[in-house]
Formats: C-alpha cells, sequence, structure tokens
C-alpha cells in the first residue's frame, strides 16, 4: 500500500528524468548470507529491531506434507492496479536476442507492487528488512477466512475478531505460526476489473475490504502468527487514513502479504503457504511468488 | 550470466542519465494470472515457445514430506559480484520513517543479478518468461552433485556426464521433473572472496565452474530434467565464449539457476527444491528465494 501523499513522490519519482536524481539517496552496505537463527527474528537486525520476546515471530511446526502446489500469486505487469497513477513496474530492455543473441531486461519497480511482501522495516523505525526476515517464517501453515459474502455487501468490510473466532470454531485453534489470510473475493477483481478493485470514489476514497487493527491486535496477542496476507490492495481496507492495521501489526516484528491471488483455490485449513521472497538487502517490501502447498 | 558485449551496455544502462532513455523500450502487455496447465511449458506463450512434446519440461512427482527448510539464496545488495563492472541492483529510497511515517524503496535491478533464475526466453527467440514457467515445475527433486574437490584443483571444471554417473551409481536414476545441482564449493565465494568468485585474470577471462554442454545434452536426451542449478555466476564455465549449455538449455523449455547458496547444507538427494520466482510479466530472469525442503 501506499500512505498519503506517497502516490505524487511515487509518481514524480518514476519519470523518467526524475528516476535515481535523488543524490545519496541509493541505499548501501552488504550483509553475509546464511540461514538466520532461529531464536531471533531477523537476522543482522539493529538490536532496537528486535521485538520483545512476547512479541517475536513465531516458528511453525513441521513436518508437513503435500501432495499439490497452488499458486497464490497474480503476475506483475505495467498494467496491474497499483496505489500510485504510475505502473508499478517498468521493463527496459537490455538485450534482445536477433540482434545480441540473447534477451535482457532491467527493471524499475515500486517495491510494493503487485503480490508483495510488507517486511516490519516498512511501518517502523527500525525492524526486519526483507532479507532479514527468518527463512523459518516463510514456510508456514495457511488459514484462511473466508468473508466473500460479507465483502460482497460491503466493499469496506473490515475482518473481524468475530470472524476469527468463525474459523477457530469450524477449524480449530489457528496454528502456531501460521499467515491469517482474508479472502475476501476481490483479488479477482484485479484483472477483470481493476477499477472496482481499487474503488476509488469520486472524492479519491478508495473502497476495499481489509483487516481490522482490532482482529490483528488480538492476533497478536493471544495467537501465534506469523504474517498476515489479503487479496485486495493493503492490510487496512481502502479508506482507512491511519493505517492502524500497518502499525500494529508490522513493528511487531511481523509481516504482510498483499494483492495475493487464488485463495478460493486454497482450503481454510490444513495448506501450507511458501512465501518465495527474494532476499533483497535493505528492502522494506518486495513481490514474492507465494505457493501454497496441499 | 552475462554475454560478451553486454557489460558494457549495461554498466551505461546503469548510469543515472541513460537510466530509461531509450524511447519504446518498456515492456508493455498485460497477463492473466492462474494455475498454469500442466499440459503445456508455458501459460500464454506464443505457439512457436512450445518446445516440441519431447523437450517438455517434466513435472516432479508429489507427494513430498519435511521437517526442514534450508535457504539455497544469498543476499543481493549493490555489492554482490555481477559479470558487469556494476551493482546488480540500487535502491532509491522513496519514502523515510522519520518523515513521512513509512519506509519505502524503488528498485532499479538487473533481472540476471544474484541467486537468479534464466527463463527459456532468456536465450531464445520466443519461449516462456519468468511468468509463463509453470508451477509444477518450481517445486521439484532437487539432486546436488558434489565437484567440489574437483573444482578446487581447476578452477573452470566443467560437471561432466560421468559426474552425473556417478551420482546415479549412488542415488538411482535422476528423479523425474529434478532440478541437478553443481555444487563447486565457489557459492562460499561470493560473499569471502568476490574477487575469486569471479575469477577475472589479466586478460579479462573469468574463471569458475559450469556445466559440460554434453552433460546438459545428455540430460536433455536421457532424462526428465526441468532445470539445473550452479553456485556460480554462469551455467557455463568462466571461460566459456560460445554459452553452449545455455544455448542447449534454454531454447528445450529449461529453466536454469545461478548464484545458487548454501548447497554444501542440502543432502546430494531426497530435498525438494521451491524456486520462489516472482511473477514478473515478459522477465527473461528475477532474483528468486529457493529453499530445499528436507
Amino acid at each position: 500500500m501506499c500512505v498519503p501523499g506517497c502516490m505524487e513522490a511515487v509518481t514524480a519519482g518514476l519519470s523518467r528524468r526524475g528516476f535515481f536524481g535523488r543524490a545519496g539517496a541509493t541505499a548501501a552496505g552488504f550483509a553475509a548470507t546464511a540461514i538466520a537463527p532461529a531464536s531471533v527474528l531477523a537476522q543482522n537486525a539493529p538490536p532496537a529491531a528486535a521485538p520483545a520476546p512476547s512479541a517475536a515471530a513465531p516458528t511453525a511446526v513441521l513436518p508437513t506434507t503435500f501432495t499439490r502446489v497452488i499458486d497464490l500469486s497474480h503476475t506483475l505487469g505495467p498494467k496491474f492496479p497499483t496505489f500510485f497513477d504510475t505502473a508499478g513496474i517498468e521493463l527496459e530492455q537490455r538485450a534482445d536476442f536477433a540482434k545480441d543473441g540473447y534477451n535482457m531486461y532491467v527493471w524499475k519497480l515500486i517495491e510494493h507492487a503487485g503480490t508483495h511482501i510488507d517486511a516490519p522495516i516498512h511501518f517502523a523505525e527500525t525492524g526486519a528488512s526483507v532479507d532479514q526476515i527468518r527463512t523459518e517464517t516463510l514456510v508456514v501453515p495457511l488459514a484462511v477466512v473466508d468473508v466473500v459474502e460479507k465483502a460482497s455487501d460491503e466493499a469496506d468490510y473490515l475482518l473481524s475478531r468475530a470472524d476469527l473466532d468463525a474459523w477457530e470454531a469450524k477449524h480449530g485453534r489457528l496454528p502456531r505460526g501460521c499467515c491469517v489470510a482474508m479472502h475476501s473475493g476481490f483479488g479477482k477483481l484485479a484483472l477483470t476489473d481493476p477499477a472496482r478493485f481499487i474503488g476509488r470514489d469520486v472524492d479519491g476514497t478508495l473502497h476495499f475490504p481489509g483487516i481490522a487493527p482490532e482482529a490483528a491486535e488480538w492476533l497478536l496477542k493471544e495467537r501465534d502468527v506469523a504474517g498476515l496476507a489479503v487479496d485486495t490492495l493493503s492490510l487496512d481496507n481502502g479508506p482507512s487514513k491511519d493505517f492502524k492495521t500497518h502499525k500494529v501489526w508490522l513493528p511487531a516484528g511481523r509481516w504482510g502479504l498483499e494483492n495475493v491471488a487464488n485463495l478460493e483455490q486454497a482450503p481454510a485449513a490444513g495448506a501450507t503457504l511458501v512465501v518465495g521472497l527474494p532476499k533483497i538487502e535493505e528492502a522494506t517490501g518486495a513481490p514474492v511468488r507465494l505457493f501454497a502447498l496441499v
């Protein structure tokens, strides 16, 4: 998602002349790579980034068996809906097979476009960047909460504590280290009806479902959940001005997934989610490939 | 990897003034998203992209059980070794928490940097781009062929048919739909000794191990293999001028993985590889998160 004011900044930033025009804005540094230890949230994160033990992202319980793979990812191209009035990605051709014997592009990518992750650092002064998120929290049980009917009646629907209670009444306690995914039915609109997916009204306010801050707070306090996922543009619903769900969830050392696809194909319980997150140093978000192993 | 001549083009292209300076070079179009059918290599690919049935990338046999996840990915930052005399990625800060209440970057990324995939279209006139690679070929058995000792004696070592025979003598026939990974030991050098990882000599020739074209041809004809992987910069070894392994392998509708990490932690046989490939429309390569499920 993109908070108020960033739409303009991003649009300006993606103009051809403006790109990379700010001196000193390029991120630098170099992080060692290895399997992150299980005892901390983030590898190489500054001390302040580590949440209190009670808020540490839990590790899912394996073993897992699967017989089928479901793709929960949208294809990201220049026309995929974004918060901004510009493309989330542009490819520039660097080599052409006919001329050079091979094909290659360079990407210009807004790291919060398409099916993507929000890392803790996206909404925190310090916290894990995408490369620092523990591997163990990227292969986790998937709990899909169906709010399709409610979201069909109310575009701004907020997944509630009651929705979580209903899921648990049917499927048992949310598994340790899981991802809780909101299935609103809006995922299909990203391709078939982008205008309704974004839901921008005449006043410029967006309309799509999200997760209630109170539900996120309850999950943080009462359950062991690694991440939240939504099939809409943002963890917060469209009209949100304060982005409270982001602010509750990410600084606690948890991740979020936005623009998730094909949730209607995933079971409500029993699947394992694999978050294929490119390990990009210092990134606050990244396009991801999501697989549900069933 | 980067064929001769592209180093200069990429370097020039990544200069601030040069980026996105070529009119009409931006990739356009929009692909629908869904699970790719199992009967074709690539979803939405032009007819010419489909290989002959005998060359179609096979689908791995599930079910799979795992109890542990190994990260086979390097962290990609501006200092990660590349073929080019420039960074593979640069991040430009678009929002800052202290000022804007959140953090966000825009990436400028060479799609063949870091731990990444080569899609069939990278070395073919037509063929699957990364978004068109079948989901079913991204979760596959992993066969790790250890050539560490040989590569230690000979930096330009080429994994041979004999190495594959030796693997099969010990572990049985290569499993259907698998990924064959060369473990040369060079993976560790990417971070500890980048100059030796690249191996550029005084004449500018690179030196690191790769996979012999003959071995790739044999795998294509005699086994059902979805992809090749190497812990070096390229499927072909450093001194290669003709990139024959790329030219044998990719146009046949197979994928390749380069700069794979931590292969010493993976078993020679029995693991399942998950290729976390961001589904970027028209891309010829992409940074990936690789997990070995053991």
